[in-house]
């Protein structure tokens, strides 16, 4: 309901991926006047599609805390429905705050968790993705936040990107180990415990030239990053764009480049990358940009019914916990496919 | 003489400022061996030219403190031809962390500074460009750091980018006033108070579109922004580069588009930018890519004889000053043609 374009967008969305993924069932949950609205539009309505009303929503503007307030959003709706088993997976284009904070409030944490993170898939040189988190769930992390998104970002980067052994880096200014803030000097030191494929510090170019599956930073870094990253689009269309008006043979260049200059919009499009999971809460969570179209939240699903699928949960508090108490036992727990995680120190806080 | 490529680039690029700016005089720092061999490439040696021998050089991989140490480096001696007036700035595409340190060891302060930081000019879509810094210079920062950058910065695009009253943003997560981490909250309280053109909190998209003329952030973020801006180049000449080797008519269409690709090319070309300023030393540095060409060596010199010629230290300190006065005696200084500077609050630390 909360979308930039209204729920239109996001109910055709939502019956792209119903209509393809036969086996799953899409609760659409909203207004019923304005999504019985906008499922007038489609003419070949799937059969695994129900509604689900919710009598307000929360506005794009409105703080977290605010948002969390309304019992009867679509947001509030939605995630209970998870909450009591009525649904698996919870998708919004809505109010980023809002439903991270509802996530939290009505679903919990993951055992062992300390803090959920929201992860971002960047598009890499080599073509395989780069998961970098958290972009935005935390603005203040202490070490063992940060140590247990590389635990989080490495079992998505696994179990839903398919990659084998993922490598982890840590995003921070000089790959030195003397190098960077304190956050993540200290962090470096937990990471280097672990048994994931931790490759040490990285920097800001590292991630796009694709030297790492997971890049671990701060919220309030990841998020400045991210939305810096998607405004790289906007900037180059609208260069593209004033050149084709200014001079004809770039714009037949441009005709004959179409196919290839729609790709590239998409490497920097992440609106339509599908949204960005909330890892840590316990529940699946995709939030979609609030800006997305039909196909991102179409791929938002999908990316929700396989983190359901796979059981991505269950997956992060396993290695949380064999790392945890491995770790604590003093032996080292080798041998599990993906890397285990993080270490404790004494006197470090385990709590929030 | 540590630059990526040598000394021979970047003697052709002081040759190329040398030429043409004939009032100015040039001088070569670097093992004068290796700087003659790289002289009797150029066939029309300007007059303007003379040459310093260092006997060392500070390699790229050495860290900071280690760089410092080395008093006959090529870093050492140019710094200290500043500080004993026989040279009116210094510019080096060597050692960042080791001009950095050299720098404020050997040059000290402005009076008023708190921490010196480098300034990156951002190209953007308006066309004007966008100062952010810190980009490097400090890991950690408070509040009153913050605000100090936000003055040099703003004197900065005033003084040497022409920019009639730059408006000034303060990098965080969300625009509003609550939002961010705990040090740009506290920043935005000081610089609401200051009488620079303060905008309030920017996100990262915010750069690249212009929304503002200078944004400030920690050496942290920044660095990391500006080493992921740097990075887009590449991938984008990458992604060109095997579009053209895979479809013909795509090769005729990037043929056609080539100057439109050049430019684009160079907005994202942070290398040829001309190097950035480090803001607060009490001497003019410009501290360029190691990877810099002889152009953007060229340009670095160019925006070190405007730094130079227009005074900007001077300005810096009176900015600083004006404001640290006129706000302890309770009188509100407006009317300075750029605005005024920093509050520091009672309790907070006005030492290093």
């Amino acid at each position: 309901m909360g979308a930039d374009e209204g729920p239109e967008e996001m109910v055709r969305g939502g019956l792209i991926w119903a209509a393809k993924d036969t086996s799953s069932r899409l609760v659409l949950v909203g207004h019923s006047d304005r999504v019985k609205e906008a499922m007038l539009e489609i003419d070949d309505l799937p059969e695994n599609i129900s509604t689900e009303h919710a009598e307000t929503e929360v506005p794009m503007k409105v703080s977290a805390t605010d948002g969390v307030r309304m019992r009867d959003s679509s947001i509030a709706v939605g995630l209970r429905m998870v909450k009591e088993g009525r649904a698996d997976a919870f998708v919004s284009p809505g109010n980023t705050g809002a439903v991270m904070a509802t996530s939290l409030l009505t679903l919990g944490r993951i055992k062992g968790v300390l803090r959920p993170a929201i992860a971002a898939v960047f598009p890499t040189s080599t073509g395989l993705p780069t998961v970098v988190l958290d972009v935005g769930a935390n603005a203040e992390c202490k070490p063992n936040h940060l140590s247990q998104f590389a635990v989080m970002g490495s079992v998505y980067s696994s179990v839903i990107l398919g990659i084998e052994t993922p490598r982890v880096g840590l995003l921070s200014i000089g790959e030195e180990r003397s190098k960077g803030n304190e956050l993540t000097i200290a962090t470096r030191k937990i990471l280097s415990r672990t048994d994931l494929n931790f490759v040490g510090n990285i920097e800001g170019r590292d991630i796009l030239s694709g030297t790492v599956h997971v890049a671990v930073t701060d919220g309030f870094t990841g998020n400045i990053l991210l939305k810096f990253a998607e405004s790289i689009k906007p900037m180059l269309v609208t260069a593209v764009q004033r050149q084709v008006r200014s001079n004809i043979f770039s714009r037949f260049g441009v005709w004959l480049m179409l196919p290839f200059l729609r790709r590239m919009r998409g490497t920097f499009d992440y609106a339509r990358a599908g949204g960005a999971p909330l890892l840590g809460v316990n529940g699946d969570v995709i939030i979609c940009h609030g800006a997305s179209s039909a196909r991102a939240i179409s791929n938002g699903m999908q990316i929700a019914a396989d983190m359901v699928k796979l059981g991505i949960r269950h997956r992060i508090q396993q290695e949380l916990m064999n790392n945890h108490s491995g770790k604590e036992n003093g032996s080292s727990k080798k041998g599990s496919d993906i890397g285990n995680g993080v270490v404790h120190p004494a006197g470090s806080d385990n709590q929030r």
